[in-house]
């Protein structure tokens, strides 16, 4: 297998990126190959500073960068020669199985969906991320790579978050949850109507009804679809509310007490890592036909490595197959919806 | 001003409910009268329980209560002289000039809607709720009310949110922003793009651009606008991770040493109530003519004070009044949108 990662994406880019598909490369077999996309003189300065042999890991010279804040469509247009633009070009001619950014997430999700052609049956792709909870692993889909969502895009999501998080996170038949403002069945809008029907229809997705926000931390499913729109403002939204969170509670030990505030350092340090979704590497855009890894900007060395993992057991699992398959079978047709 | 207390919603009515409107009618004026809905002899009775004299409240008797699980419509139909269904009827009537639920939260909300007329120029009216952030309070507009939202409506949420957040938090010129999956002016559905051309061309309105979920808990902004369905998850997401963050500490700590974890509790107990939501007494259903306010289920006696306070604040500084004004004078129309 022939995974790509763009050296240049990144906060810390390059030298966390090279250095986590350095950590990937001691762990991963020989039929593996790494390719690094971006400036090869970059990169090549990296890998001696780090002690990697050369010829370890093929190159592919890339000289621009996407910023972390350029507007993407723009971006793509101007930058052909980005490590971005180049990695996604290499995955659409199979000259790579599998590829990997934690830069500019619009841009790469954008070059992924116009390059990779989509996986047979699948109408449009949707970005999976993984929340760690109380309860376990939580699978959400999608978090932004759609905004005009239709209910079979919605159906889609439902059998291909299942498909990923019964084999990448061995959850047995995992729980399917709908996202909406209520329980009951009459609730919702039009798209979560339709998709409700589509969902009960399929006997191969354990749907569990309708889920509301405050679903998601509760263990009550194992899947949660909702469109992109609202996937992309909980995502977001989640991590900065823990970061109050943690932020309100050291100040207030700060205000009463030294010492427990020190310790609290730790305990939160303590906590963060057994909820830590740096475990799970990055999201996944589902649907494409190949492998695409969504790093998290701050991603350091072991983010990559795991993400990189993640490629390989992605490939391994035969998840695309799996959807592919199933959505062969599938009684579940569009009619325009 | 007559505020009609529905005696017989929430987690902890009547008696919670009670002793709410009897702390409020100690600090209220004379001018100001509290009316009691719901079944006249157990209201009587947590009456004189709680030592209040008789004739201090008018009782509005409904024999019957929406549970807290009913489906709101269904239950509305069916139960014609529950507690919600009078309130509302009385507000429809003029016999109340504000009313005040911890009840049911979707049938409170249909009842007024259904009942009590629109203000002049409001098209849909929307549910505000105060998130108090580490960074001050921002208030969110719609968090349930409006599913089918268009832009001329989330534009109507800006104008009433900003007056609101101007009067009742006391927020010089609130600095608006709308809830999108990115910073840039392009991006969005059609959505948000419409309302951003409605939000720019008002000059009243301090808009500050798209949001992503990340700014909600950052300071950013004074108010959140956004449409029903995304705001309803956006609202009990917060809530349960918020419990489950705490929950995950607390564990963490008593894994780890004992005393820090009972210490901890007190901490946990100073910093929710620093950000404590109770204090604001409840959501404001904006754009009804007359003052409706959604409690928490789990309303306590200060809570449902502190709502009753709101509504007098609410009426003191002519919120509605000044609403239709600002509708009146704008040059923002629908066209259909």
């Amino acid at each position: 297998m022939r995974i790509a990662i763009d050296a240049m994406g990144g906060d810390h880019a390059p030298g966390e990126i090279i250095a986590g598909a350095l950590e990937a490369r001691d762990v991963l077999g020989s039929e593996e190959e790494l390719v690094l996309i971006g400036d090869e003189a970059i990169i090549n300065m990296h890998l001696n500073r780090l002690g990697a042999t050369t010829g370890e890991f093929r190159i592919f010279h890339a000289p621009d960068v996407i910023g972390m804040d350029e507007s993407p469509v723009e971006a793509l247009r101007r930058k052909k020669k980005s490590s971005i633009a180049i990695m996604a070009h290499a995955a659409s001619h199979r000259q790579v199985d599998a590829v990997l950014s934690a830069g500019n997430t619009g841009a790469c999700v954008a070059a992924c969906q116009l390059r990779m052609r989509n996986l047979t049956g699948v109408l449009r792709p949707g970005i999976a991320v993984v929340f760690p909870t109380v309860s376990g692993p939580v699978t959400i889909c999608d978090v932004g790579a759609n905004i005009a969502c239709r209910p079979i895009n919605l159906y889609q999501y439902a059998v291909m978050s299942s498909v990923y998080a019964s084999n990448m996170l061995n959850i047995e038949n995992p729980r399917v949850g709908l996202m909406n403002i209520g329980e009951e069945d009459a609730k919702g809008n039009e798209l979560v109507k339709k998709t409700r029907e589509f969902l009960k229809s399929d006997p191969k997705i354990n749907y569990i009804g309708n889920l509301e926000g405050r679903d998601i931390f509760q263990g009550k499913c194992d899947v949660v679809v909702c469109e992109g729109f609202l996937g992309n403002v909980i995502l977001k939204m989640t991590e900065s509310l823990v970061d109050m969170i943690f932020t309100a509670i050291g100040s207030e030990m700060k205000s009463q007490n030294l010492l427990m505030a020190w310790w609290f350092k730790k305990i939160a340090k303590d906590v963060l890592k057994k909820y830590d979704y740096h475990e799970y590497g990055g999201a996944l855009l589902l649907g494409v036909n190949g492998v695409s890894v969504i790093c998290h900007g701050s991603s350091k060395a072991r983010t990559i490595k795991n993400a990189i993992l993640a490629c390989k057991k992605y490939a391994d699992k035969q998840i695309n197959e799996t959807i592919v398959e199933r959505l062969s079978q599938t009684t579940v047709k569009a009619n325009g919806q």
